[in-house]
């Protein structure tokens, strides 16, 4: 089933709030959000600022202990105008060159669908401009967390939250574990391009249309978010220092291995060890992101 | 002029040992490299074990304070059998899970240059087989560090050393800040495939044909290693934890932007915010790695 | 004014909870609070494990913006037996350690308030026995955090919550900003005797008779919780890893010399430097907590 | 046997040096040090700055694999001026504050080793004067590291080095493993009086007479510089970040405890986990310090 959803309010947590909608697994959701600081497709601030979520959806079939499956089928900013931060945060350079950093302030950017970029509106580069060739996606989405606790949208963890990983695009199907009945998955934070790292603190922020699929894996348990599209399966590890995430994501996927792909240890640490590749999520929130990730075209190789 | 070098002995530190060749500014140097244990083309163990390196190269116009320039034109197994460690090491996954690892052992893989593939010779993956693509590289290399110190071939800072980074392939060009006179450059550990991380503490090890034209920039001074190849410049950043790697890296692109692309800081700050990309070297030595790297095509459009 | 408040149930989140009840500044509260597991002053298990607090406490004149301060009269274990997990935690040794650490077990220790000393009920130490003294201190206490957010008591940050200090005793008053209005004191967690940094990730667990008087100071806004004993001043930093645990304590320390001692940043700095102390908080929980402290026998010398 | 040694040189890397003096186990060494910028007790600038050492000493018995003690028997400063910087390290506060620190700039202090005092030379504080108790120590002190390397007096590792840990004060013994034969001991870089962490990035800067006996403990191999005093016993972590000093200075000390005080596993990781005391080391140079420590009065209760 195939619902549509125009949001009237918004949550800058994460937690067991009341669901405005309660769908079926297997059912679509066609929805929107507002960027990060809460302005609209009209570039109206509707709601205050701190990625506020669309959400939370009940997903019928989901409890505490399953997995919830999202697929993001259309990722589409709906406007015209994004805008960034223009310096790179303080704790992403050395401390002694802190002061060399510029003063921050917003700028905006043209976002043009038709021509797939992202055009910087600012004379910083003088008679030269800036293009980037649009990628959208999801900075900060996931679920309820452990414990009935309600978390910033500023942080992430094993339900996801602020990841601010490139790879959150349209065609990518993530998992979550479910910590509440109904799972309560929530969306937001959309940007039209990000660098890795997220490392200025914003990405190209916009609203977005977001359309995705959810169904619910259950009695599957995971520890931590994973993803794949069709090059690749991986894992997010929220933690920091950036080691820790490493950790996290390295452990999540080694799990997976052995649980999924009919692999003994042994063969899990060996395929992992050669064919691994690590993606940065976010190193500007309270808690950074590493991504892990394995080719599907190795898995098909070696396993079942 | 182009210079055959056959080492004789091997160092596993990285200091201001005595020159085995000295060369010009422009000079390529032929030569090969031993294996992580010592082992050579033949597989005879020639050298105690510890990325053994050879050289060092003498370079007649590096002074400290400059810049010296390495072209990989060549870095190529010259034996069919490398050899890696099967598990993934304790520091890169959960305090909890590291009794869940495996016992790590030395599994061997069979090099295939006219296939560009490694495959593993062992039965851990049943009936299947595991191949991957060659990728050769160098896992460890550099100069003299400051200071007149010697440093040990497991680790890495801003003269090289144990980076691990998969992008040190043929074709890329590495830049290093020179600390003593002649630079006194070391090559060695090399690759034949390596995951990202070389999160097992090694990739698959071998002995190497490696060739390499070298130049100095006079008067150039960075503060870590710089490389480029066609498609993208980059950092390396060497330091524990994985933070200040990316503190290191970030800084050093940022100064490597403003110095010598025309920008200012502000453009600077622009460009690299939405358009990086982080790689991670190492994170298994005592200093793990991270490197930076900005597309090309991006700095094309802004700089003049 | 003194109120005795006896709870009939706990929470295991800080966040905007109904109160329990509501005081003025400068009232005292007289409580019990559960040991960790939930477990009261008969040993039984009244409500489910987490640290669960007692609260909150809605102080009439706090509103956002405030601090609350929170004087502890009184810490005192109400019953004769407490616990403690046998094996130092994963995260506190060398990865490469883990295997080698024991199982961990539960082990109780007999508390005798008379003589003041914990004694442990095992014969772990053959014919010798181990008996430490009595330093009965909260582990976990705190206000609702910022931006409505319910956070699990098993971690920390700058509303409080699970510091797991061993200078949070009676006799030690205690600064915390206020996030809601109310402030919405919590406290739980009570340690007969604690080792620094709760390495095996408990202290003696017990159950505590609680004593405390609160006031508010308007219009005073801190960054992190403050103390303060006969001898020194104190801030702490919750964060990963340490160091940034240290900058966030230091950080609060300068603000606080300069905001309200008369230092200008030289003096400030100058004395920090040859007088600071830190000690270690918890480096077991999610996020570890730093301590740091200036004797106030300089602090006389020096400031007005 | 007594050696009176006057230096005419020094070492600004700890490593495989032509020794200065042959002692044999159980004799006392009678030396002095400059300060960390090379100045003598005159004042007058005898050697290059960078904490240089006085050394190596080579003591006879000692092999690799051996355990070289010093004991401290005097370190006292012998001038009346001595200086630090004025300003906390980039690298100590939030990234944010950087660019609120002062400049930093070079202070002094008398010493009045009569009064046992260090007063600040400055009119920071107005018409007050700051003076800090007396509590002179060494810095940077240690043997030649593993493998023949020569590292940097800037910072350290499982040879000692640049610790700047407060407690090595007169009447502490330390203990470091050997790793080149001798042993090749270094002093230098004394402090009249040093904050924790050292976080300007200096103590109370001074040349200081010095005197130490050395014996060793043949066969008996350690893995990180271990310490006692009157109180009680320590070993020292040294790493980035201070996780890992935690982890390396706790692992370090239960493996003393199973070794050399009868405790199996259990028993050990019992005492210390609520035993436990940790001391902050640097948190300035490229490898911080953290110190663990548990008192003899415990270890006397358990312990045959």
């Amino acid at each position: 089933m195939r619902h549509e959803f125009i949001p009237d309010h918004y949550h800058i947590t994460l937690g067991p709030h009341e669901p405005v909608l309660s769908v079926r697994s297997g059912d679509t959701i066609v929805t929107t959000t507002v960027d990060a600081r809460g302005y609209d497709h009209r570039r109206e601030r509707i709601t205050p600022r701190g990625n506020p979520q669309t959400g939370p959806f009940f997903i019928e079939e989901a409890e505490p202990g399953d997995t919830l499956v999202v697929r993001l089928d259309r990722v589409e900013p709906n406007r015209e105008i994004g805008w960034s931060l223009s310096a790179v945060a303080a704790n992403v350079v050395d401390p002694e060159f802190v002061p060399s950093l510029p003063a921050s302030e917003v700028v905006e950017w043209r976002i043009d669908q038709e021509k797939g970029t992202a055009t910087l509106l600012s004379s910083a580069f003088g008679s030269r401009s800036l293009s980037l060739p649009l990628e959208p996606m999801l900075g900060c989405f996931g679920v309820a967390p452990a414990r009935s606790q309600a978390i910033s949208t500023a942080t992430s963890g094993p339900y996801g939250g602020n990841m601010d990983y490139r790879g959150f695009v349209a065609g990518t199907t993530v998992y979550f574990p479910v910590f509440e009945p109904g799972a309560l998955l929530f969306v937001g934070d959309g940007h039209a391009v990000q660098g890795c790292g997220e490392i200025c603190g914003t990405g190209i922020e916009i609203s977005m249309d977001v359309e995705l699929t959810v169904s619910v894996l259950k009695g599957k348990t995971i520890g931590w978010p994973r993803g794949e599209n069709d090059r690749e399966i991986f894992t997010v590890g929220c933690a920091r220092p950036l080691d820790q995430c490493v950790q996290h994501a390295t452990t999540e996927m080694l799990k997976w291995l052995t649980a999924d792909y009919g692999l003994d240890a042994v063969a899990a640490n060996l395929v992992l060890q050669q064919a691994v590749r690590y993606d940065l999520g976010n190193v500007f929130d309270p808690a950074y992101a590493m991504v892990c990730k394995l080719p599907k075209s190795v898995l098909q190789e070696i396993a079942g």
